[in-house]
């Protein structure tokens, strides 16, 4: 079986069938999920995806602490560790630009994973942070870093209401990303998520809440297919 | 029994109990509900409201438009008739300034409810209408009549985003009105009420879904106040 | 005030204040909901964007058949009708491919207000239709299809798994549209609607329920970026 | 009181009333669900399960690790543990197969459930394990053991798309038991249970939220029946 | 493409692609849902049938009344028309029992539904009618029927009790099925789901509200495998 | 079998089992739900109920008006007719007192149909109407009635707040009828219906939302007791 | 002030206006809440309590372990101690029956809280446990102290399904409790709640989840009414 | 940039973008929400907060005791310390009255953050506790404090019906806060939510649950304007 060409490779770990296909099929390899996991397992699988994708990352996320450790100490000087992520190998030369913007400073574990996700799959990434529509002048103050990317990954909980704004000002694809952040009738996220999906500017899609690696995904390919 | 000041004043009508009371109460008289009643109900208590409150309007709202004309032609030369309400009576003086604030054209029932109810409860009134944060220049460009006001009320659909922008530009005090307008994942206006109970703008508080009635009561108290 | 290339244009007409300036702002024009507006409303609507972009077709979306109709007898040698829309003016030459695909028959009305709005905002489309996953072999026979594409719209109802199959089988981006096909505990489309939220195919982001035309708008824009 | 024959035996215990005619009604005796009691309690009911019906294993479900313990050593020669649940007493002569089939790793604690379930109420049971529609292919090529079984027990989190496309490859009947695996917008597994409801594949039913046990009694009783 | 033995058959009709092969894969042919189609349609969908499986009715579900008449018309001699439903070609040979149980008089157009799907996919039905829990003697007197079947289908509305008791009574393999009877806080049939997927009695596996056909496609299926 | 002493008596329509015991067990004999029933299955249910309980009136709740003027008409002289209700025979000698409350006019039919029933179920019945907590005094002013009943009955929609300012007022038992009056954010009843779950005031108990007809034969059987 | 006899007694203790009227107007003197109160503070409402109203025990409900103990070494003499509640001094005569009748061993706790409330509140009780209806015959072995009550509190989590069988047994008048008992699609009790709420026995009233305190004082004023 | 008198001030600290302008925009300054942020970004952020406007106090909300202490600590002579919130630098010279109204004793801690907070921005503070309306006495007898102010908030949790009956006896401005106290079918606050957005007394307008906070800054809004 060559996991680099054959879309319906797979490899049977007992535990789990790694789909080694997948890249053959999409152009991205196969993902870890740390939480659930024992770093055993998450080791595991990493030394499978570098024998299968030796040429891309292996990107584990939602990986707590303690596993993030140990990937870091068995891939010393090929690791990449971010706040709840870890890429073990060379990541790709960044093709194209994901700008990821965030309404909150609560909301910046989120973009943080957008972002890390993003990069991991290929895509350049700029930030704008804490722009959140209570004080809409410091949005429109960084028009020109929404501009410059490819797409747009923006991250908000409480009421939101950024993305509606954000794709009122500019026609660069935009994806919105809703956060568990607030309290009461937020409903963990549910109110963000409502907002979005309503959102009266046209063209805003939308990610499933907190998750910022989903948003990440989409955005690299469609930043990479604009810098073909 | 004294309708005019006695706070427990109330007439009992047999299908009805009116509060003739509430004026001593709270300074404002009872309000006709018109849906769900019959013409022959809501004139017999237009009747009963003028002799107990002479000096303040007979207020019915959300009459059907056969209710509308039946009053109108029963007191033609003292009625103002709105799309969905009537007051019969005349209007008092102007105090203070309620700036009623709508997002898209769709939410012009709402709006107008709002609007009307705060004239026939004594303020003045101005509007700003379709001033959607899809195209946020045109609320900016629309600044000066917001500072201009007492309070303001704030009517949106959809996403329900216009109150955390506009609370982000001035503190005026400002009340939101969530209403049914979208489909799909708007669920009847809930998208939009949970929006604007969440605004990250502080000091945004919020009225039921289509409830222009009781924003415009509030508004009107507070513009009052604001201008005794 | 020129409405081409000003980002802060707007024009009051009274009844709503349209929002000139988009197309110097986002690239794309503004778009007509006729939903809850009268034929002469959207008349009016039509006659403006034209003016203000006399090279890009106006937009009336849901609009009813009587308005449909009007339209159409107004604009004869310059319009597209389809089922829910029409299109006044010359479509753009279409850059990049938008491929819409549909799980069920019922789900064809979104599906094609999502394929006519791509195709006016300036994409080319293909279509693959009734392919759900109850019949996975139709889907596997239409790879190619999916492949050829620069982006992907898939439209399901009922159990919305539609996007989480086609989502393993290709990395094109790829929006979901929930649609509110479907009974019982389908309500109105959110069983599908948090399917495709919780997609386990990486990179799969989702609109509101029927909106087919805000897929449309995204798709194209990532299309017509594909193909600069 | 006969508790092998009569159908209305029941044995009160105080804390409890151990319906013991419920193997004569039903053909199989009362299960002890195990939150929530005390060890102590559980070891009661065992005692009396195994007096009126000696010849059938007591399970006990949902234990904890100290129940476990403490039943496993009380019980040692005839005792079978599994990851939430014991039973005590000979495993029966298994008749017809039960094949359990589950969607990610995280799902494995339910699918064993299931599984153990099954086999301590009477059937062979079989495995085919993280076959997600994310990589259809892995499941494609179980296809042989979907078909060898006589009731599938399909069990996913998430989007809980995978009945549906097992449903659409056999005719086996099929059990759908959806997980709390996942977050955000999966709302603790009602994302999964709305998407099996609403399966576009016929036949489809579906038990409870991480109701594995639910699905192994059904399931076993099907597959008895299959091969009386 | 031989529709009889080719699992991955399919018809490309335009508006549709038939699954011819789903026979070949599941042992049953696909259906027609009525609903949404034109009469038009249905027929060309139940010519293509009957030409791929001439042995086999085909069935039609949800027809409206104008639906089910044409088809009578065109298939006068081989036609079974029931409330909603409409099958052509000669029924299978009986395999097995499916006993149809309901709750309440208005429970019956589902209950009928599941009766005559099940029949149509070749077992034989036996109905107990209006047995619900308010007056449980009536359950109590039938419980011979029960006992005489090989797969049992418990329709109820309202409170949704009637499968727990009936799950208590017996062994027999059960699937639930809620009905959107009843008002207020029965919220469409969401009170009797919830109710049947939290059963107290072991092995109750549950269904789409409203899906009588559902339910009557998979009890067919384990009544004739119960019965090779 | 003796219908007025045999507590496993019915009566088998065909249509429907008539739980003709019902009366021996407790003390009631059925009633016919008229939604969704022909007249003439009404009119032989009432003919059914009259053989089999000669003493006591048979009851028809939610008739619609044909089916009312039919039961009128074949029941000229010993009819009770209601708004939405029908008895038929004489009502019983009433038995202790029920008070029926209400808080606003738009809950009047679901007060009268609470109080219909509790009079055809043998309790005697006063009404106090209208005095919902906006104008609290109106209340307060009809205290006497309260304490003077054995049970109340109160019946308010939109915030439904009035049973727990009477169950402050008075220890008489209480039971709350939420209504479905209100609008947006009532959602059909459901606020109503939280607010009494979570009364502050002790010992309220909760009906369905509108169901006017369970509170009354409830309310019947205190008043009963409480006055043998 | 006097506390025995003045309705508008109260005494402001400035953390809280204890509400020493209530006995004089609803004939039961108000109840100490001790989740979220310190001990202090339960032992000072107690002490005030006791000085208003000498004759009859105070009550504290949901006291943790902590707060029970203090009491219990503070009242040594006149306590009575349950499982989460406290009583200080000597308890009624009891008047009258409450049978408090529970489905599963996990109900338990509530229903002790219902009885406890009960007999403090004056009535007599008692008891049927775990008669859940997938083993019905436990309860038809039940009726007579079913049928011996005045009232009857039944209570149940999962599915709720107990009091719909009651009901149909007996018209001794019915408050349902649900429970939060369950797991999955219960949802902390909703599902047995609506249950309750939907019962299909005509006269079942309902209390809020797990609030055995409320059924227990509403049960104890029918109680004591119906032996006057 | 002057950040007294320009709107479009902000100052860019990194991990936030505090808005300097808020100021000059709303006349209130931003606000430090301490969740979720580490001790040290709270101190830089008022220590900014200062600069930019030394004549107004910073606050901090939702600070947890260690935040507290430490800014206590740091800023020991100009600091006033809440349960939940801190302020530093010299209150405002209040300006006329918001007036603080609470259901219960738990509603405390949302009622203390609401009257902090109305008298950091600038009005003075009346409290009213614990007149819920189970013993609406307490509430009549407290009538002169709310007509003595100029805007009254509102605090309840259960069933939320306090406002509705404070809304009956004065027209003063009314702001209600649900909060999350309650248990079972309270659902955190949702069932005090609806009632207040359902309120039968006109001219309620409500906050997010438990936001004490923007219920505090909306009426110090009211106030300051009131008494200009």
């Amino acid at each position: 079986m060559n996991h680099q060409t054959d879309p319906d490779a797979f490899t049977d770990l007992g535990f789990a069938r790694l789909d080694t296909g997948r890249a053959a099929r999409t152009g991205d390899p196969e993902v870890v999920y740390g939480e659930g996991k024992t770093t055993e397992q998450a080791l595991e699988l990493i030394g499978q995806l570098r024998l299968a994708h030796p040429d891309r990352p292996a990107l584990v996320t939602r990986a707590p602490q303690e596993m993030r450790d140990a990937i870091a100490s068995a891939y010393a000087d090929q690791v990449t560790v971010d706040d709840r992520a870890v890429a073990v190998g060379e990541l790709p030369i960044p093709a194209g630009t994901v700008c990821v913007v965030s309404a909150g400073t609560s909301d910046a574990p989120v973009a943080a994973e957008a972002a890390f996700t993003a990069r991991v799959f290929g895509a350049g990434v700029t930030r704008v942070n804490d722009v959140g529509v209570a004080g809409v002048h410091r949005l429109l103050a960084a028009r020109a870093s929404l501009e410059a990317a490819d797409v747009l990954i923006v991250v908000a909980g409480m009421d939101g209401a950024l993305p509606s704004v954000v794709g009122g000002l500019t026609g660069v694809p935009l994806v919105a990303v809703p956060t568990s952040v607030g309290y009461g009738a937020s409903f963990g996220g549910i109110a963000a998520l409502l907002t979005m999906l309503n959102s009266c500017a046209p063209g805003v899609v939308v990610s499933n809440i907190d998750n910022g690696f989903g948003a990440g995904v989409f955005a690299a390919r469609v930043a990479r297919r604009a810098n073909k």
